[in-house]
């Protein structure tokens, strides 16, 4: 399933810039940033979880903020760009 | 339809910041901020051109990105969060 992840982390207090770092780094491990804090992944239902339990254990739920967006399977009709556009065609070929 | 919106406007070159405020200004006009970028709309089809019409002529096309996710009607059930929330339930009573 595509999900979209978007966030905001408080960094003007202490540890939130590491926070925001873990955070990033948790969701490039399953998917594309396609702007500062805006993921898209596709996951199974499992991997959700997991990312979601792994986020929850890095954020500071009370200062910091994340938005999961579940869109369904033809996710690609639902999604319009403006400007810089640093998505990816997931299931285009993978070039090495 | 349930639009969402997210963007990244770059402000560190010339009038990013005032572009900054007139996409939030225009975005504030039909939906409700959820994050620093992030914006969750109920739009007719109409409301939706004027307003992609609208940050098309605000946004610098090679600096900013705006992207705009269609959710359908059931898209309550699709959105879950972490920490604060400052999501509103559009169908809720409006309590002046």
């Amino acid at each position: 399933m595509f999900v979209l992840i978007t966030y905001d982390v408080n960094i003007t207090l202490a540890h939130g810039a590491k926070r925001l770092r873990n955070v990033a780094r948790a969701c490039l491990n399953y998917g594309k940033r396609v702007q500062n804090s805006v993921f898209e992944c596709i996951l199974t239902e499992s991997q959700f979880f997991v990312l979601r339990d792994q986020l929850k254990g890095i954020i500071d739920t009370e200062q910091d903020s994340i938005r999961f967006y579940i869109l369904g399977k033809n996710w690609k009709r639902k999604v319009e760009t403006l400007g810089k556009d640093m998505g990816v065609d997931f299931t285009g070929e993978l070039i090495i």
